[in-house]
Parts: structure tokens; C-alpha cells; sequence
């Protein structure tokens, strides 16, 4: 039996060792990110955040300092990476690019999952540490030199859920200056992982609608951004009913906002300039909402459709039953997949086969090498955003 | 020497021992959280998050699941506490009433700090969670059934930091619909361990302006918040100088940020109608900028300065050495001190003892049993803007 004094000793010497074989490989290493002027600060830190660091050649240094761990490990999509101490107590990893855009992750010290104080957090099942990772030549969703848009904090009383309830409403730059023009409007949801916040923080729909309308790309719009979740007092807080049909979600939309934003925003208040999108179970939304009540919209945005049974037959009162009557009601129908959200993207084909087989029209958007992230709903948002109104 | 195995069995026999004590404790307590309609989820919670809850005696009840650790502790203000497993791996601690409004708490699991999944996140020092405990018979800074403002999220760019920027501004309720109405400005800064999110997340200055708006006791108005760290490119990051003479926060409120405002929001351009006012850090701030500035600002803010040196003689361009001008110029000096934080509130009648001899005016509000946290900020507000104006 080995003693706990003999086991210390023994790790001791481990410990000591790494460190030794550590240190030998960062005086090999070319790039010292303590010092080298290369490492720049990711855009997700928070003021004083020093980590994560990304490299010129796009790969990320991660620091946690965590002296008295025993072992920290970095988790991230392709990882756990194991991280290796320094004498002063720092645990550091530098590895290959993630993806692009907006990466969660988070430390796992002696088992316990801890985010990164030096992160920005952003909404994902629970508020985490997420770290944007450039991507090279794209550049559609950065803050730039153009006129912005305000994104305006609107608090409501519903109706529906008898709760105050926050939505935030961009309006476009020349809103404030334009005072008897009116405008189109797209109403935008989050998945069954975000808030009401994610669109904005995590998919920077503010800084893309910016880009695009100082390039004559997209019409000056309204996006109205809300909470996916709505139940009434009565009602349990079930996650997996918000896209049924007749869901609470459907009748605060329908009932509470779209009338809330039509007497308080110069809207164009019909179904020609009204679009719906949304990403996975916002979509699920967009699908339920928009096919049932195209008397209200006549423009919808499929992002990232979730794998789950669809009946063409039976489902949304029978209206791709009639593909005629559709196409003609319906300005756009549009979907979008990433090509590494492999389900999705498969299930998404065999509705639009589907389609195909009926004469219903679509266009059909491919995300390339995203997953079901913010970078394929960011581009998605892009390219859908062009094609309304 | 122990060995290993014998610790672990001794270890298992104290756990098992703990627990049932614990079981037997819960079998006798009258309140029973996981069933009590009595217990609710506080309004900081995420959507899902159940805990913490806070029962009608203002005890709080706190959970955080950790089946592999073998140690949690609640670290908040009058902590830390012991927690205690169930057999489910679930650790629990019901305690008494913490301090009125917003207290920031933690998990510390097996040494390791960690934020509450459960819980929205505020921003001190790093993104961290809070739960809102409820002040009896004080609600001004709720929301209720009144016309609400908007906050509205505008981004800049510094001509000083030479990078962009977000600021939150909050227009009144009726700012939309007077459209010919101009409106005086309240620029509203944080303190050292928060940034531009602080005032409206967590000290809910829009809440606390649409109440006094709503009953009429504050003159509609416009809230600027800014960061209050702003470094030039050139610049260290250096916390500490932000409010010393010409420091870059300075140039950046009175080159970028009030002219911006001005140009893009109906103001009421003139000294008469601007105030400034901030908290501890930002109360430097206030002062540095307010007083060698009289020509820009006539009401001015000063809620929990920190105790460093006070030099009415050489500070501020010597304005404190003529009282009756100063008087004359000034609409309003308002001071403000929690009873709690008690080297800040002795600092704070020692330099209005030190006007008192010199003749100079101010009003001064304290806090009654509030410490150096939004409770105190909140209530600063709250009677500071129902004097300007």
C-alpha cells in the first residue's frame, strides 16, 4: 500500500518534471504569447481580460490560474485539452484554430466545471465564457465605420404569460432622422440553448443589418427580438411545446408583440413587409407561427431546422397541401443548414425534396463547414436578410 | 500512517452520519423548499434556474449540484456557510436574510470558486452571480404598470481611444411620442469593479426613473452611461488614474460622448439642463470633471466617494477657495453614504464638515443600514434625480 506522503512525493516529481519539459518546450516555442506582440486580445474579453490570446496564425492561448489544482483540463468544442501548470500557479494550453466565430468553453479544475472570469458571457442553457475566433476573409458581422442602428431595450406587459417581459427592437440607422418614413419588419428568434439576448450578443443581428444597409444590401428594417419561451400563469415551464400548435409562445407573439410594436415603432403594418425567422427551435416557431397565419407574414427564414418528424400532409392546417396557393401567398421561403450539422443539414434535403416533389418553392441555403452555431445562423441571417422586403 | 483506503472508509462513515443528521434535520423543519409554494425562485434567476429561492421569512435557500465533490461552501456577504449533501449529490443551505437588493455570491466546490448555472449574471469585477433579495416595504426601483423608457444601446466611436464604444442611453416614457419636446441629460457613471452594464442591470435606473416619472416626482430626462475606463492607444490599462486631471475618461465624456448625445437625441443643450453623478470610482470622476467644468455641468452627483485624500485647497482648480461662486454656479452638490460602508461615510462628513467651515452647499442623503453596494446607488438615485432639473 503506498502512503499519501509517498504519492505527494512521487507527484511531486511528476509535477516537476512536466514543468521542466514545459518550460524546454517554450524556449523552443517561436511564439511567446506572454510577450510577443502577435497575441492579441480575443474581441469576447472583458476589459481587463488578458486570455484568451489568438495568434497571427489563428491559434488561441488559453491561461487559467488555478495554484493549488491538481489538474485543469480546457473544454471546447474538439476538446478537453489538458493544461499545464506553471511555477507561478498558471495553467496554459495554446491549440490549433476552433472554429470560426463564437466558441464556448470552459475550465474543468479538479473536475469542477468553472468559466473564465476573463470572458464576456453569453446565454447558452446558462450564462458561460465563449471566445470569438476571426474568421478569415468574413467579416460581415464586425463593427465597422458605417452608420449604426440602436438596439432598444423594450419592456412589455403581456397578456398572455401576465409577466413583464423585455424584447429588444433594432431600428435601423436613419430611424432617428426619418421621422415620417416607415418601416418593414422582421420578427427574429432565438433556439431552444439562448435567450432574448442571443441574436444581438452572440449573432450580432445589429452590427450585420449595419453592414448591410450602409451597402445597399438589405432594406432598412425592424428587427424585433424575443424571448422563444412564453407560458401562461397556469402552465407548467415545459421546454418542447413552444412551437406546438396554439403554443403560448404562438399567442404572446401574435397577440401581445406584433400590436405592442406596431403602435410603438413607425412600422409598416402588414403582411407584405412582415417576415418570421428563426434558428432550430425557432424555426420549429417560424414554421408553426408563419404557415398558419400568412394573413400576417409573408416572408420566412428557416435556419437550422431541427431533425424531427415533418408531415407536408397533416401539419400547419394542410397548407402545403396547396402549393399554388402557397407560392403565391408566400414572397420567400427560406431555408438554411450548416454542412457540419450533419442531421440537420440530411433532414432539411428530404423536406426540400419533399418540396421539390410538391412544387412548392424555397431557397435553400448551405453554411459551409459550420455546425449548429452562431456562424451558420449569422450568415444565414445575412443572406436571408438581403432577399426580404 | 493512514493508509488511503482506511481514510476513504472513515471519510464514507462521517458522510453517511452527516447526511442522515441532515435528513433527520430536514424531517423536523417546518419548511420544506422543494414543495413549499411559500419558497419562490428569485427574480435574478435564469428562466430555468429554481434556485436560490427566498422564503416568506426572507430566509434564502441555495443549491448547487456537485455529486463528486466532497466540500461546498456558499461564499456571499456573511458567509461562507457550510452546505450539505443529499443523496442525490445535491448540496442545500438554507440562510437567514442577507442585506436588502443585490448581493453577489458564489460556490466554492472543493476550492474552486464557481459562479451559480441558476442565476443571471452581473458584472464586478468579472461576470458573476447575484441574487436580488427583496427590501420590505421598498419597491421604488421595481418595475411596475407605468409607461416605461427605453434603453438604448449606442455604439461610437472614441476619437480619444480611437476604438469603438457602447453606451447605454435611457430615453423617457413619453420621448417618443413628444416629438418636438427636448429633455435636460443625467450622465451616470459606475464604479472601479463595474462597467457600462452596472446602472441599468444592476442598479435598474430606467426602473427607478419611469416610477418617479410615472408619480411626478422627477422631471422627465435622458440617462447616459458610459464605462468609465477609457485608455488612449498609447495608453496603459491602467485603473487608478481614470479621474485624475485630463485623464482620457475625461476628454472622451466631454469631446465624444457629450457632443454625440447632443447631435443624436433631443437635448436641452446647455449646463442648466446636465448633470453628472457616479459611484465611488465614478463620484471621483463627477467631481474631477464636474468641478473644473462648471460651464458644462450645474448639478452634480457625488454617491460614495472613497476615502482618499480631499484637498479643497488645491483640488479642482482651486473652486472650493470661493464658496460664494461656487454656490452661485451650482444647482445642486448632493453627497450621498450607505450607514454600513464606515470609512467612506466618516470621509464623507469629514469633507462636508470641511464645506460647512468654508460655506460651501450640498445636500447630503444616507443610506440607512446599506454598505458600499447598489442598494446604496439605487436610493442615491432615486433622491438625487428628484432634485434636478
Amino acid at each position: 500500500m503506498i502512503s499519501i506522503e509517498r504519492l505527494r512525493k512521487l507527484f511531486g516529481l511528476v509535477i516537476a518534471l512536466t514543468l521542466l519539459s514545459v518550460c524546454f518546450a517554450f524556449a523552443q516555442a517561436p511564439a511567446n504569447w506572454q510577450s510577443n506582440a502577435d497575441w492579441k486580445r480575443a474581441s469576447t474579453n472583458t476589459r481587463t481580460g488578458e486570455f484568451p490570446k489568438i495568434g497571427t496564425d489563428g491559434k488561441v492561448a488559453f491561461q487559467y490560474r488555478a495554484p493549488d489544482a491538481e489538474n485543469v483540463q480546457l473544454q471546447i468544442s474538439g476538446g478537453p485539452y489538458e493544461m499545464t501548470k506553471d511555477e507561478e500557479g498558471i495553467w496554459s494550453i495554446v491549440i490549433d484554430t476552433p472554429a470560426p466565430g463564437l466558441n464556448f468553453y470552459a475550465f474543468v479544475v479538479d473536475g469542477v466545471s468553472v468559466s473564465d472570469p476573463s470572458s464576456t458571457f453569453f446565454f447558452n442553457g446558462s450564462w458561460r465564457s465563449a471566445v470569438e475566433i476571426p474568421s478569415p476573409g468574413e467579416d460581415f458581422y464586425e463593427i465597422r465605420h458605417v452608420p449604426h442602428g440602436q438596439v432598444r431595450e423594450f419592456w412589455f406587459f403581456s397578456t398572455v404569460t401576465q409577466t413583464f417581459r423585455v424584447m429588444y427592437v433594432y431600428v435601423p440607422p436613419d430611424y432617428e432622422n426619418e421621422l415620417s418614413k416607415r418601416y418593414p419588419v422582421l420578427y427574429l428568434q432565438h433556439g431552444g440553448g439562448e435567450n432574448e439576448t442571443g441574436w444581438i450578443q452572440g449573432g450580432r443581428a445589429n452590427f450585420i443589418m449595419d453592414n448591410l444597409i450602409a451597402e445597399n444590401k438589405a432594406e432598412p428594417m425592424i428587427l424585433v427580438v424575443n424571448s422563444g419561451f412564453a407560458f401562461r400563469p397556469d402552465e407548467a415551464m415545459d421546454p418542447g411545446i413552444e412551437f406546438l400548435p396554439g403554443s403560448s409562445f404562438e399567442h404572446m407573439l401574435l397577440e401581445d408583440v406584433i400590436p405592442t410594436i406596431d403602435r410603438n415603432f413607425r412600422t409598416l403594418a402588414d403582411r407584405e413587409h412582415r417576415a418570421m425567422a428563426g434558428l432550430s427551435m425557432g424555426s420549429l416557431q417560424t414554421l408553426q407561427v408563419g404557415l398558419t397565419h400568412l394573413d400576417q407574414f409573408a416572408w420566412l427564414g428557416v435556419f437550422s431546422r431541427p431533425p424531427t418528424p415533418f408531415d407536408a400532409e397533416s401539419q400547419f392546417n394542410g397548407v402545403l397541401n396547396d402549393p399554388d396557393a402557397l407560392n403565391d401567398r408566400l414572397e420567400l421561403f427560406w431555408w438554411g443548414a450548416g454542412t457540419v450539422e450533419a442531421s440537420i443539414n440530411d433532414k432539411t434535403r428530404e423536406i426540400l425534396q419533399d418540396f421539390d416533389d410538391r412544387g412548392i418553392g424555397y431557397t435553400f441555403f448551405e453554411s459551409p463547414g459550420t455546425a449548429h452555431d452562431w456562424q451558420t445562423w449569422r450568415r444565414s441571417l445575412f443572406h436571408f436578410a438581403q432577399l426580404i422586403f
